[in-house]
């Protein structure tokens, strides 16, 4: 079966380079979040008001993976952290490679915690290791409180789950409730936030959380 | 490069049954639709929707992709439809061989429009032809007007964009002609329709397009 030898080939030479980017980022104490969710559930956006509200308090340089378009990493590096752009054309997630050269073009010794924007997909980054040390999948409440059942490998691989859109509450039909506890019972150990990006709703708890984990606890 | 080779190779193979299962249709004069969308955008509830308002008028069999659970196939079924559901166990688009085996389980002397409804993902399915006569892709109000021009080839490669959840437009950064225009810049012969699934906003104009497509025209 060549099909599966290749695969399997494709995975463990992504993985090798994912270990080199863990243990050359480990070296110099840096710390990596690769951040995953749907198309539009709010990435670019968490990031964006992450990056104004730790200002002064925690330096983050940001791998904005696309399909096209450099769009996010102009609204990242407008936020005022320092942006490298990977645009896929036509892939559906990001490989350790890609962020091995991204890396290259970052100056480490200005950054606090590196954050990976991934690929708008709920399911195929899952598979793909990029070194990093905890993994955040965004949902946004206007997905629906399905998603997780849904999409099983992207929350049980995943540290941190945040709901997005939570000021769109009483005009959608979600049940946080329902979305938590199928999220625990397929990871019982994600963390969660809910929070929103419009109205900044929750941001402190997701921010504190974000700077206790770049000093390397959390 | 073996990689490359065998991708081809997978894909002409898809291409092939995807013809069969063309022609195959053809024969009884079936028309088959493809829908696709990031997850969440409403690709069941549009479905849901559309068959209860063609009671009498449409007898719609339906073709559910999800990668675990049934909860769409049931939905769709409570809406009067006959469905079959393809859970892929962690792949993230459906191929044409997939829908073949679903076929051979509807009863298509029964049926006047064959529905696909994809797996949630605006990167990967565009890829696999399923042996549809027409592409549709919804996205939604709450994703961002930026989608089209951040997944092309999801757009390029569709005859018709449902803009779906309108009614969430006054609580959400959504610039409709902006998207519009990123969409047709794209792909100038996309038929678009604006609607919610909620309100019923613009749904009689989209189940007329419904039936007069699965009629051989439109």
């Amino acid at each position: 079966m060549p099909k599966v030898t290749i695969a399997q080939n494709i995975l463990a030479a992504n993985e090798q380079i994912a270990q080199e980017i863990h243990c050359s980022l480990a070296a110099r104490s840096m710390r990596a979040i690769n951040v995953m969710s749907s198309p539009g559930a709010g990435k670019t956006t968490l990031l964006e008001r992450t990056i104004e509200r730790l200002r002064g308090r925690l330096v983050m340089g940001v791998i904005e993976g696309d399909v096209e378009t450099s769009a996010d990493a102009e609204r990242i590096e407008a936020a005022g952290a320092e942006t490298v752009q990977i645009n896929t054309r036509g892939a559906c997630h990001l490989e350790a490679h890609m962020i091995r050269d991204a890396i290259s073009e970052l100056e480490l010794a200005k950054i606090d915690l590196l954050v990976i924007e991934n690929i708008g997909n709920l399911v195929c980054p899952a598979a793909w290791d990029l070194g990093e040390d905890t993994r955040v999948v965004v949902m946004s409440t206007t997905e629906g409180d399905d998603k997780p059942a849904k999409y099983p490998q992207m929350f049980a691989l995943s540290q941190v789950m945040v709901v997005n859109k939570v000021d769109l509450l009483p005009y959608v039909d979600f049940d946080m409730q329902k979305a938590k506890r199928q999220a625990l019972a397929i990871n019982p150990h994600l963390h969660i936030f809910e929070l929103s990006c419009r109205t900044g709703e929750g941001l402190d708890n997701w921010c504190d959380w974000v700077v206790t984990f770049a000093r390397g606890a959390g």
